[in-house]
This record gives C-alpha cells, structure tokens and sequence, in this order.
C-alpha cells in the first residue's frame, strides 16, 4: 500500500510522452506542439497602413494632390510625386516612395486636394514590413498548448500544419457479472453499468476520442484474453472493478500473468482503495475499483496525470485552491480522503452522502476536498485544500 | 458608444435560450439539462451486499452452515435456515430471509462451516433497496450542467435519453479583399486570413459544432446577400473586419438594411472599440472588428456570455480572479483596457508587445488583465482583475 502522494510520483515516473504526428492546424486544438516553430514569412508581409488616411512623402507640404487609392489587398507602385498623396485604408499596401500616413481625421479634403491639418512625425502610422515578426523568428515553442489564438497566428503566418503530440488510444475494461446496459430490462440481482459511460465521458472531456469499451464476466480466463489484447493494441488500458480480493476479482491476476508490471496496488485512501496501476510495455494500466465514485475519483486523481503526461502536457495536475471549510471534520481514519464538495469564491462545503457506491453527490458537487491521512482535526473556517472539477 | 459593463448587460438581456431536444445520454457531456429528471427505479434495486463475506439470519448463534454462494449479479430466494449462511460478495443480492453479512475478515471458515468471531450488529453490511434513491426521487434538476459523473449516475439508473438545450449554429463571416486562405500563394498588398479558423476553434473550445464559414469581398451588395442568407439560417451570426468608418467598411450598413437592430456601437474599450452587437429576430449578430487580438478579445468577453446563455447556462463569464500586478501601470486612455498577460497562483504580469494586429503575444497568454476605464494609476503589487483564458 502506497500514500496519494506516493501513488502520483510513481505515475509520472511510469507514464510517458506519445509519439508525434503532423496534423491540420485547423484540427490542432488543444493538442501539444512537439517542434518549436520558426515563422517562415514575414508580417506584416509589406509595409502596411495602420490608419484610414492619406499616404504622402513626408514633407513642409500641407496640400497635396489625391491621385490615387490604395484599399486594403490592393497593390500599386505607380510613382508617386512630392506633392502628392494616395487615400489609403488600414491595412493596405504603402507604396515603396511614401513614407507617412496621415490619419483622416487630421485632413480636410477638397476637389481631390487633401489638407493636412495637423502634420504627423515621418514614418508615422506606417507599420514596418516584419515589424511584428520577422522571417525565422520564434513563432511558438515546443511544448506550448494549441489555443485558439495560437490556431490565429499559425494561420496568419500561412502555416497549415504542425507536428504535435498524439492522444492516447484507450481501453475501457468494465468487469462483473451484476452489470447490464442501460436501456436494457434489468433482472433481479443486476444493476446498470454506468462506468463506461461516464469514463468515456471523462476522456472525451479532456480531448480524447480514440476510445473502445470491453465487457468482460467475472472469470479468469475471459478477463485474461480480453486484457492481452486490450495490452497490445491501446496505449491506455482503465479496467473497472474485479480489483478487490473477493474471490470473483480476477483482474490483477489477469494483468500479471499478461505480463504486466505491477507499480502499485492499493492506495492509503478513501474512497477506492484498491487501484493497481502497472506497465507492460508502453501501455500502462489502471485497475479502478468498480464502485462508481471510486472510479471517478480514482480518474481524477491517477489516470488524469497520466493522460495529461501522455499528451504532452507539462503541467500535469487538476489545479488544486485553498477554500475555508463550512463545517469541522474529523479524520480518524488514517487515510487521505478525497470529499464531494462544493466551492465557491470563499469557502468550500462537504456534500452529505459521500457513499463510493453512488454519484448523486457527485453529479451535484463542482470540487473534491482534499484531506491528508495526516491531519485529524480540521476546525470549521480551517483553509483545505480543493480541486475544483468543473 | 457603451461602457464595457453597459455593453454586457445589454447582450445579457437580448440573448435567449436555444430550444430543447432530447439526446441520448451518452452524447450530452457539457450540455444544460432543460427538464427535471426522477428516478425510474429504487437504487439499489434489491438488497445488496456492501462487503464480501457471508449473509444470515442475525441471532445467537456463531457457526453456521454455508449452504450455498451469492455473487454479484446473481439471484436465490432459497430457503434458508437459521443455522445457515450464504458466501456472498460485494453488490450481490442478499435473500430475503437473511438480515446481516458478516465481513470475511471476522470469520473463520473451516469445512464449509463459518464461525462469526466477531458479530456483527443485525443488519449490518446490507445495503437497503432504494437506500440510495427511491423511484420517482429528484436526481438530477433542471438547469444542471451534464458532467461526467452525472452521465454515470443517470446511466446507472438506467436512463439513455434526456432533454437539454440544443447548441446554437454559427455563422462566422469574414470581410476584406486582402485576405487570402493560408496554403496559397499571398500575392503583394495580400495577408493571410486567420481569424476564420480562430473563432471556429474558440467556438469548438466550448462545445460548439455547427460552424459554417462565409468568406465576402469589400462591397455592399455582397456583403448584403451574405448576411441575409446567414441571418435566415443561423442563430448566431460572428462577422469579422469591416465595421470600422472607412469608406470600404460596409457591415453595418448591411446588417442594418437586412432590418438587424442595432443595440450597440462602439465599447468604450481598447482593443476593439468598433463592436456592433444587433438582433433580428432570434438571431443574434456581433461584428467583431478584424484586427486578430481585437476579434478574439471581442469573443471571449462579449460572444462566449451570449453563447453561454443560449445554451442554458446559468453561469454565463469567465470567472475572474484577483492578482498583484507586477509593474505599475498607468491607464490615461479614459478606456476599459484588456490586456494580455501571465497570471500564476500570485501574480500576473503584462506582456511586452500589446498590439491589436498581431496574435504572438495572445498566443503565450493565459489570461486577460481587465483595468476599467475610471482607474488611471495602478501601484506595483496592487491587486487587478485577471480573467484565465487557459
């Protein structure tokens, strides 16, 4: 038996980065760079009004005759004299001879005569060719997240296509005999599985789509074959339930006989004590207890990370806050104990029914309370520590 | 021209809720549930084991016969007696006859006798049916965000379908003769467009699906047919560039002569100060200004609240949070100002290179510093107001 803390470092230690591929930019969010990227161009590509005004070369001359228009997309470099001046728009084209953007509302114009009546510096509103990123300079750094506004300015530099992270593929493992498909009639002794679903969900939360779920009854050899191929074909295996010692769990010695490494098994915790997670190859494997809010509290906290790690995520953990706490508790327990709660700006209140059996608490709380096997008392407006979820 | 909180409260009351529809449960992750939704059945539907062990009448006696084996998911009413007890394990049916489990660890099995040596209280370890909820008990109300465990929870009860409110369809439409698709050649006076695929990604960011592009040159009439067709068959319309003053700038006019109301011009703001925020109808318009940072600056404090509310959302803006400022900074623009910036658990700091045209310094954010317009001097460390984009 290992403590939460002790638990986390072996997960990071044990998970690893996907391979890399090339894909879509317009496919890329929320993925992971895994090259730095050199802007191959620069931008502004030329020499560009940042103004609605007239464009002139910079002189004592406050009239000037309008002889043309540049809007933005336009290009001309038709020669341009001293005494002239061409209406341009924000964005557009500067002709090579001019230097200097008045803005309109300092001009007054009359019979194609412009009047510049308040005369700019030179080069005034005139944005320089590669003056906000020049060609080969640093677009983004490997390792950064693909937000939406990296997805704009990979786009504005003509880049269609980015080497990333992969997602992990992953296998959903749902053990026991009781369990049947919503939807389905329900006979006596059997409940709904909902544990597939609500990991899929999980996944697909966090950017995963590449998913498949097994069914599998309580006995050896079905648990065994199905594992051996989940092992070889999924980066990620989270098997539910059949982790407890009753003498129907099958699927720890269903892993190791696959030849899967065991790292850990069973956590200094409450709920879901009996988490394995283990190795074989690259796959790695957690075994989550089969009571529903065990499994998702057991998500949260271990396969979280670890998923996190596989797709290139540097910053790995759900973010955890300090709130004040509604009520004492007390600990007596010796165990970490993760509590359904919810927070808000100042404090953080525990939801009754904390049962591992059911997620009503679950459905209505935002956060899990995070209290240390170590720490027995808690006073009421005590500061503990929160993982807010949603 | 609107102040920033003006503005806000005035897309608050002109957005409206989407309609509802029911979806199946397995697809309704992040989806507001528009009914109130009571159990169809008792959980757990029998009585249920909560340990693995054996099951039996309470009484005085220590040793008893195990007479035959409960697993979970299996069924037996037989007759039992009061010298006897059944294996059972965790989640499995208990008889109706037999009123306690003892755990396996307080039991000593020899010759298919068990002796009890530690008794359990009558009814110990017997999971009542209903216990966690009865038929036609609340278990998820209206209005609630669709999370993963609450997926579970309505999948353990067998539920597969439920009514939410559908997600809006959107219509992004992008003006400018400069802008040419990236994967093309950029002829001269041409830049890349890139706020297209931008807004699709901010929109996909928060479950949005339905996104159709419309790319239309620097003219009335074309500017014209395209908004009416998008203002007849979208429910969001997001148009970008071309709502400044300059001679080319048609969007408003457009949107006007298509019978949109204007219930706003102009934000009292930096960057973006051309917003138009109108309606026709259902439909609800924003003509974002086309500058990269100013569009996606636009989206995230004014587009997402409107998006919120039309998918049912009661919690509608990014959350904000206080942190010092790492250098003082002085605001004599008389303008709201947002700002990009890196915040950590302590501070944010500005970032060098604030320009509206350019994403680069967006695209290393993680969050936008909000200074409002009636504070001109902020002291270094002083606390200001940090919306997390990331």
């Amino acid at each position: 038996m290992v403590q939460v803390e002790e638990a986390l470092s072996i997960i990071a230690k044990n998970s690893c980065k996907m391979p890399i591929r090339k894909i879509k930019v317009a496919k890329s969010l929320g993925f992971i760079l895994a090259e730095t990227i050199y802007s191959p161009m620069d931008m502004p590509p030329f020499r560009q009004s940042a103004m609605d005004g007239y464009a002139f070369i910079h002189s004592e001359l406050q009239q000037l005759d309008v002889v043309s228009t540049s809007q933005a997309g336009d290009f001309s470099n038709k020669k341009i004299k001293e005494n002239q001046a061409i209406r341009i728009f924000t964005g557009a084209y500067v002709p090579d001879d001019l230097d200097t953007v008045v803005m309109q509302e300092h001009t007054a114009v009359k019979n194609k005569k412009v009047e510049i009546t308040k005369m700019p510096v030179r080069f005034a509103n005139v944005r320089n060719k590669g003056e906000q990123i020049k060609e080969n300079e640093l677009v983004l750094e490997k390792n950064t997240l693909i937000t939406p506004a990296a997805i704009g300015f990979l786009a504005c530099l003509g880049i269609t296509e980015i080497t990333v992270y992969v997602k992990p593929k992953v296998a959903i493992v749902v053990t026991g005999n009781e369990l049947v498909k919503a939807g389905r009639k329900l006979a006596q002794g059997k409940i709904y599985e909902s544990n597939s679903i609500m990991l899929q969900s999980a996944l697909q939360g966090i950017g995963i789509k590449k998913i498949e779920v097994f069914r599998v009854k309580d006995n050896l050899k079905a648990t065994k074959r199905v594992l051996k191929s989940c092992l070889s074909a999924f980066d990620v295996v989270l098997v539910s339930g059949g982790i407890s010692v009753g003498d129907y769990d099958f699927v720890k010695e269903a892993l190791l006989s696959n030849g899967v490494e065991e790292l850990f098994y069973k956590i200094n915790q409450k709920p879901g004590k009996p988490l394995f997670f283990g190795k074989k190859d690259k796959t790695i494997v957690f075994a989550l207890p089969g009571n529903p809010a065990s499994t998702l509290t057991g998500f949260y906290i271990y396969v979280h990370p670890a998923l996190k790690i596989s797709m290139g995520f540097e910053s790995i953990y759900l973010p955890k806050i300090k709130r004040k706490i509604t009520v004492p508790f007390e600990n007596t327990s010796g165990k970490t104990v993760f509590l359904k709660g919810l927070y808000d700006d100042e404090k953080v209140t525990i939801l009754e029914s904390q049962s591992s059996a059911m997620l009503n608490t679950f459905a209505t709380a935002n956060a899990l309370i995070y209290l240390p096997y170590d720490v027995v008392d808690i006073a009421k407006d005590q500061e503990v520590q929160v993982i807010p979820l949603y």
